[in-house]
């Protein structure tokens, strides 16, 4: 069996700049752009904790509140939250910076989830993750209601059956 | 008031062929890659929609199962299910196909939504939506439980609240 | 041999946003780009007629009559019109569609000419066309005229050999 | 009047090195991607020529015979061939090369035309071609058959009004 | 007068993936790629020293010794060393990871130097550096001498009047 | 013992068009885009002086002075200036040209060095270089004094043994 990891072992920074051509027409970095970003720099922190080719299983619901303008600086950190058999939770937090401005804003804030794969593509195990700090542990804690609504999401579980999930709508 | 508008009036197609950039080390397309794909054609919806600037205001929940190869064409057929004041949720579809090997698979299904905005970047009226079809239909009244999702998900609902999404759980 | 196909087993759509790399100090689509896109919508339609890898085997002239600006989308559509051989000519055309101003123009059509390959790179039959309207059948037909021309403009065939491209003038 | 300018002053050499994205699953550059570079090169003889903004009228046909390789390093030389008050004509020589295999090949040739444009987009006059060797003087002459040709295709010019071009079928 | 900043504050942590279009025909990162890449990261943290846009003013000499491969991860920390008026030197040190290997390598350090400008390019004071730790501090002292070898090679300043330079070779 | 070559054998320019990925928010060409260009044109130098793979080895010191604006032409000139066993060093020259405008500046040169490989990555012979013009002879010649000074930048040589370089300080 594998030795189990801290998230810190996987913890990775990207830093990108905004260039004219991720942007829309009212010089906005657009949303699919980060997209693209936040799953290289996830895939990151996957690979750091497998020692393994990843591969992007799925993406949870992603919100965009904040518009990033041309020429800001985009920060992006990412850690492994969680492990199961062959896939990893990673959270990814994102901020955006008008550095002349001296303006710095908390943007976003997301999870993927990553199977590692051997040379053929086929999943194969992964250390298991030893959250140490409280907030480490809340996220490793949660983990299990998002992996449950991702399945039940993909119609690969029945809504009754999650049962981690239903305690956030108060039943049982 | 504006005129509805039917979902086939936003009905766009996109095709992209998966170059070696858009690959992995396995040689498969990343999944970054097709949330960016997605981003700007399900844009393309929105703005047909509502003939105005749009920018991404979420993604929902993505899945990748099927992994699509280098060479590969990608297609995407994106419409519009739903518009809420500013805000309008797109359905999209993708297809990928190893024209060679005669083989087409269906690979995801998603929903964005996107706000459409007037030049100065304000939140700005929309059309309705009339839906036409059986599908669209549909479409059209799950939306509104996606919504609370996408709600609950980033906050600004709570759990107890979301009525239409409580009813997936078998509650009340 | 390889059975007939249809026009419309072969059409394929593709779009694309006009972003800032793609455009000159005017602000306009550099004609470059375009065919580049046409190029690859072309190839797609070719590859899906002959189940091959296909290469470019020629573009015919084409003209740029409307400027298309940044942020407008294009939108391709892209049929084998016929097959000869190893060979099959693609017409292409072209729409530029400024969405919030509620504009869309015609903007260009194409023929290009693709060859059908081994995975070594050597020609192989491609099924025949079978056109279905009135509109296939004359592009069917005109092809052969738009062949003899491109032989003529290689060097390949002698002006007063090209039968259909000379009654073009009024000879004979 | 503009002082006349020879074709040496428009002269561009222009270099690239095919890269992955570049190729086909072939590892073959793509059609689309040359005459991309092609239009590149070209735009910048006419921009010598004329000292103005150019923005691409049209493309001659264009053949591709030999298939340029990964790693082949592209060689493209550009030289106004005639100008027609605010249009140019662009003769395109292209080289293929794989330098450590020490073999160099003559890859294509074409016929792009540009209209010089001032600030607003409107066509403006460009100084008239003196061609000096005999190579310039030919290009120069057969520039007005090729004129005919484009204007007879783009639907301008009636083919039986095409004096030039009707001499190549040998009529008159 | 502007208030000084420690290294700290300007150090800047930037992430890239080796994409195929990024290496050579023996897919190994091609050393203009990286010396991009250096150039962004180092301004982003001149960016942050003095909250200006700022120009790439010089590179220092650069080796490259050590292969980075597709699929290598690369990592580039900056950080600013001195700043002269509105210039400001940068170190850079950057390390490739093979993740799946288990194996990370240094791979190179570099000086970058940039001036901060306004809005017109016009060259503005930068805060002035106050380095703290003994490494910080070792880097300060250099950057006089290696502010005279850029002048030197520049042919801005005369190898005898390089005072801080002439010690390394003993003079004096 | 492979025939020398002369520096005009190796001669290669490469012309770049500024687009707007290329520029920082001030509408400039980033020094990091400038040495990503003469990267690959100093390579292709290398490359047609040893038929073979090359890889960068070193950049010397750069200066970066002069602005180059978006929608300038960029022209680069690299030659062999003198080879060592398995290395060349080729001499850069860049001109940016605002061709609208009639203005052409020099605004950099360089001195770029690589190493010849066989197909396994290992450092193989290239030709020695025969100087003919007068400034040939004088790059040649100089080419020991930048030799030493990168052998004592990278600490492989100590600044007391580099003879020629320190003849560049009035000592001995």
């Amino acid at each position: 069996m594998l030795n189990p990891k801290t998230p810190q072992q996987s913890e990775v920074t990207m830093t990108e700049m905004v260039l004219p051509n991720d942007t829309n027409t009212l010089n906005n970095l657009m949303g699919g752009r980060l997209l693209h970003w936040m799953d290289i720099c996830a895939a990151i922190a996957a690979q750091k904790h497998s020692n393994r080719i990843v591969v992007t299983a799925s993406v949870d619901n992603v919100s965009f509140t904040e518009p990033i303008r041309l020429g800001n600086i985009v920060t992006m950190k990412a850690v492994v939250t969680r492990a199961f058999n062959s896939s990893m939770e990673v959270h990814l937090q994102v901020w955006a910076e008008d550095i002349p401005a001296g303006k710095r804003v908390s943007t976003n804030s997301a999870f993927y989830t990553f199977v590692a794969v051997d040379q053929n593509g086929r999943p194969i195990e992964v250390p298991s993750l030893l959250p140490e700090t409280e907030e480490e542990v809340a996220l490793f804690d949660s983990a299990l209601r998002r992996r449950q609504l991702r399945l039940v999401l993909a119609g690969r579980m029945k809504p009754t059956e999650a049962k981690e999930l239903r305690s956030l709508f108060e039943i049982e």
